[in-house]
C-alpha cells in the first residue's frame, strides 16, 4: 500500500489532515463546516467523556440537559452592550417544510426566531433564576454534555467546525470566595485530566482582559504547544462574577434574609482536544494514541501460511488472550464475532478498552501499516516459529521496540505495566518538546523574531494592555496565550512599555 | 408540607406531571415545546445509556456521531413518494444574527434551508453510501447518542416533546438474513434491558403495515402497559430490507465480484423510556425506582435533638456508610460535601449510584417525605436509641416496610441483596399488574368495549387490514399495538372479517 500521510515536515497542515483521514477518524459531512464523528473519533471522545464525566461527580457536580434552541430575544441584552454585534449562527425561522414548485420549501414562520445554541450560557441563566430560591439551594453544581454550533465558513476537522462537541459546566455559589475556588478547582480538574489521560502537558493560567470571555472576571485556561509549536487552548474555567447573575436575575435569599446576586462560573472543553490529542503525539507513520485511553489498546497479527500453522497460531492467540482478558471476555469474543475479519476482546467491564485479532486475509505488512497508522499502542505478532517458542512479538508503536515475550508472562498485570511505561514515557516526550520550545524575550524585537521562527512559548516581562496586545497581534500574528500561574517571582521591565511589572507572560502564535 | 401530588384516580394525566415537579425530573423550557432535563431526571438517561451502550458493544456497536443538521434536499425523495408531504420541524434558513429596529433579525439567507434533524436515518445512509466499498466492510453496525426535533405542539414531559434524546442504531448487512437477526436480536437486546433494568414488562411483537415504519420491510416492537392501562411503544426495530440501501446508493460489490444493495436495519429508544418508567411502578407519592437504576440507591436519615446526640448519631451513621461504601469513598464525601447540607457518597467506580445522607436541618417527617417523593428505593434511619441498640432501621420504599437491622450486617452484599430482592419484586408487581389486564375478546363488540372501559391489551383473532384497522382506530382510538411473537398457535377467526387466521393481534389505546 502507497504512503498516503504527508510527512510533518513537507506540509503540517496536510499531514494533520492526512492523520485524521488515515486512521478514519473523522470526514466532512454534505453539511457545510459541519464533520462527520467516524467510529475511531467517536471512540477518542468517549474515552474523554467517560474520563472527564467520572471527575466532574468527584468534585460534586451533576449532569442536565437543555434545549438546542434558544429564542432570539435571550440574546438582545447581550447585542445591546456590543457594539456591532453580528452572530454568526444557526437560525430557525420556520416550523415546517412543504412541498412547493421547486421542491421543499419552508413554511409556519415562527413569531421569533430562534437559534441552535452556540452556548447555552442564557438558557441555563434563565432556568437557574427560576431555581434558585434561598442560600439553601446553593452551591448549584450544573454541568451539560451537548453539541453546539457557531457558523463557521474556514474549518478545520476537530480544531474548528460550525459544529462541535463539548461539556459546559455552570455553577451558582453564595460567595464570590466560593465561585473563584471552584474556578480554579476545574481548572485543575482539566489540566490533571490533560496530562494524566491524555499525556498532554499543559500550562495553566490567566487570561489578560482583551483575551478573556468578555462576560468573565477572570478566564483561566490550560495552553498545550503542538508539534509545530503553535499553542492550542485545551480548556477554559471563566469566574463570572455576578454579571451574568444580574443579567439573568439570579438571585437568593441568603443567610442575612435579604436577596443576593448570586456569584456564577463556567468552564467547557470540546472536541477540539482530540485535535490537541493528534498533533501532541502523532508522527509521521500517523496516529498515536495514549495507551490509557486508546480505545484499541493492542492488536492481535496472526501470521502463517497453511491451515496447519493457521491452527496452531490462532490456538496460541487465544492462550494469549485468555492471559489478558480472562476466558469468559474471549470466549463472549468468539461469540459475538464468529466469521468476521476482526475479533475485539474487551478489556474492562465497561467494554471501553480492547484488543483487536487481525484475523483478514491480508499479509502481515499490510497489516502493521494498518493499525500503525490507527495509533494502536500495542502490536502482538504470532507466526508459527512463536508458537513453537512460545513466545510472541510485542512490538510497541511509540518505542518502535519488538520483544520476545514468554505467553505465559502476558496478564493483566503485564498489560498494564506496559500501558502504564508507555503513558509516562508519551507524558515525558511531550513535556522535554515543550520545554525545548518554551524560550525567553528581553526585548520586543526578540518577541517578534521568536514568534516570527515559531520557537514555541515565549516568555517575558509583560505588561497586559489591550492595545498593545493588538498591535502585537497584527504585527506577529502572536497573542498572549496566558499569565501562568508558574512565575519566577520578583519583578521585572515590561518588553514593550519598559513599566515595571511583577508577571511574565507566554506569548505564541495560536491554533 | 402540604401533598403536592394529585392521587392516579382523581386524575392520572395530573398524577404524572406532579410526580414530576415534586421529583425534580423535568421542567418546561421558555423554547415552546421544548423540556429542561434537571439533574434528577438526566441521572435517569445516563443510568439508561450506560446500561443499554454496553449491551450496544457487547453486540459489536460503535458510536459514531453526525450533523445536527440536514439538507432540505435529503427529504426531498421521501417527499416525492408521499402525498400531501408535509414535515413538522425546525427549519434553519440563515446562517446569522444582526442588529435591526425591532432587536436581533436573521441575516445571510442559505441557498438551501437546513433541517434540524428529526433522525439522521438520511444523512447516515449518504455517508454509509461512502464508506462502504466491498462485502468485507460488512457488516457496519453503527449507533449514534443524539438529540432530534420534531415540531410538536401538544407536549407532555418525556413521553411528546419537540426536542428529545435518543439513540439510533443503522446498520448495514450483506444479507436479507442478517439484516433480520440483527433486527430480532436488538429487540431482544431492548426487551431484556427493559425487563431486567427498567423492571418493565414487555411484550415482543411485529407491528401491521398500518403501524410499521413506513420505509421497513417489518418494524418489531417492545409494547409495556402503563397503570392507565394504555399501552405504550418503549422501542422498535426495523428491518428496512433493501429500501434505503435503495434510496441512498449503499451499494457493495460482493463475493461473486458484482455490485450488490446492502440490506439495513434501524433501532431506536428515547427519553420515553423515562415516562415509561415513572407510569410503571410510581405511586400516588410519587417516583418509584427499581434500585438497580436509581442513581440514589438510599438515604441516611439522621435523627436527633441536642449536639450530643447529633454527634453519636453521625458517627453511628459513618459506621454504616463505611460498611456499605468502604472507608476510601466515605473519606472522599465527607472532603466534597464538607458544609453541606446533603453529602454523597458513590457505591461503585463509575459514581453512577450512591447513598445521600441528609444534613438538613429538617424535622425527619419533612425528610422522609422528601425523599419519597424522589423515588429513592431505601431510607436508612438513625436515632439516638438505634445507636444504642447497635442497630438503624431499613425502611423500604416499596415494601413500606421498616426492618431494625444491626449496623455490622449492613455490607455492599447486604445492601446488593436488597437491590435485587426490591428489582424483581417490582418486576413481578408490573407483570402481575400487566397479566391481570390483558383480556381476550371475541367478537368485534367485546373488542369495543374492552377498549371503552380501558382493560388494558385485548388480544383476539385479528386479519391486518389498513382499512380495518383505520375504521377501529376512530371508533374506538385503539390501535394494534403489536402481533406478538407469543402465540396460542393453531388459527382462529378474525373478529371483524370473519376470516381464517393464524395469528392474534394485542389491541389497546396508547400513549
Amino acid at each position: 500500500m502507497a504512503r498516503n500521510i504527508t510527512p510533518r515536515s513537507k506540509d503540517y497542515p496536510q499531514w494533520y489532515i492526512d492523520v485524521i483521514k488515515a486512521a478514519e477518524l473523522a470526514d466532512y459531512s454534505p453539511v457545510k463546516g459541519c464533520m462527520v464523528i467516524r467510529p475511531n473519533g467517536y471512540a477518542l471522545w468517549e474515552a474523554i467523556q467517560a474520563d472527564l464525566d467520572l471527575r466532574f461527580k468527584e468534585t460534586g457536580h451533576v449532569n442536565a440537559y437543555f434545549p438546542v434552541l434558544i429564542p432570539a430575544s435571550f440574546l438582545n441584552k447581550e447585542a445591546q452592550h456590543i457594539e456591532g454585534f453580528a452572530m454568526e449562527c444557526a437560525v430557525v425561522t420556520h416550523s415546517g417544510l412543504k412541498k412547493g414548485d421547486k421542491g421543499l420549501e419552508p413554511k409556519g414562520e415562527l413569531e421569533e426566531p430562534l437559534i441552535v445554541r452556540p452556548t447555552s450560557e442564557t438558557i441555563i441563566g434563565h432556568m437557574m433564576a427560576q431555581w434558585i430560591k434561598s442560600y439553601r439551594d446553593l452551591p448549584m453544581l450544573l454541568n451539560q454534555w451537548a453539541n453546539v454550533m457557531r457558523w463557521e465558513m474556514r474549518t478545520r476537522l476537530f480544531l474548528r467546525t460550525a459544529e462541535f462537541l463539548w461539556q459546559e459546566g455552570h455553577t451558582a455559589h453564595e460567595t464570590a470566595e466560593e465561585a473563584q475556588r471552584e474556578t480554579l478547582q476545574m481548572l485543575d480538574v482539566y489540566a490533571d485530566f490533560a496530562r494524566g489521560f491524555l499525556a498532554i502537558p499543559v500550562i495553566k493560567g490567566r487570561k489578560t482582559d482583551s483575551e478573556k470571555f468578555p462576560g468573565a472576571d477572570a478566564t483561566y485556561c490550560i495552553e498545550a504547544l503542538m508539534q509545530d509549536n503553535k499553542a492550542l487552548q485545551a480548556g477554559t474555567s471563566h469566574n463570572l462574577g455576578q454579571n451574568f447573575s444580574k443579567a439573568f436575575d439570579i438571585q437568593f435569599q441568603g443567610r442575612d434574609q435579604s436577596l443576593h446576586h448570586a456569584y456564577t462560573t463556567s468552564w467547557g472543553v470540546s472536541t477540539r482536544l482530540i485535535g490537541a490529542l493528534i498533533m501532541t503525539h502523532s508522527d509521521d507513520e500517523g496516529l498515536i494514541l495514549p495507551p490509557r485511553m486508546a480505545p484499541t489498546v493492542g492488536v492481535v497479527i496472526p501470521i502463517y501460511k497453511t491451515d496447519e500453522e493457521r491452527e496452531r497460531v490462532l490456538a496460541f492467540a487465544r492462550t494469549l488472550l485468555v492471559g489478558l482478558c480472562g476466558e469468559e471476555r474471549v470466549a463472549a469474543a468468539e461469540k459475538r464475532d464468529a466469521g468476521r475479519e476482526y475479533m475485539s476482546v474487551f478489556i474492562d467491564d465497561k467494554a471501553r478498552q480492547k484488543i483487536v485479532v487481525d484475523l483478514r486475509n491480508e499479509r502481515p505488512g499490510e497489516k502493521h501499516f494498518h493499525w500503525e497508522q490507527r495509533g494502536v499502542p500495542f502490536r502482538f505478532e504470532i507466526g508459527p516459529r512463536d508458537v513453537d517458542g512460545g513466545a510472541f512479538v510485542l512490538k510497541s508503536r511509540v518505542e518502535g521496540t519488538k520483544t520476545p515475550t514468554p505467553v505465559a508472562d502476558a496478564t493483566a498485570a503485564w498489560l498494564e505495566g506496559h500501558i502504564a511505561r508507555v503513558q509516562t514515557l508519551l507524558l515525558e516526550r511531550a513535556e522535554a518538546r515543550q520545554n525545548a520550545a518554551t524560550v525567553e524575550a528581553t526585548t520586543y524585537d526578540e518577541l517578534k523574531a521568536r514568534l516570527a521562527d515559531r520557537s514555541g512559548f515565549v516568555r517575558c516581562w509583560f505588561k497586559p494592555d489591550r492595545e498593545v496586545e493588538a498591535k502585537i497581534k497584527e504585527e506577529t500574528k502572536g497573542t498572549v496565550r496566558a499569565i501562568p500561574f508558574d512565575q519566577p517571582g520578583g519583578s521585572g521591565t515590561c518588553i514593550v512599555s519598559g513599566q515595571e511589572t511583577s508577571e511574565q507572560v507566554l506569548f505564541s502564535v495560536a491554533y
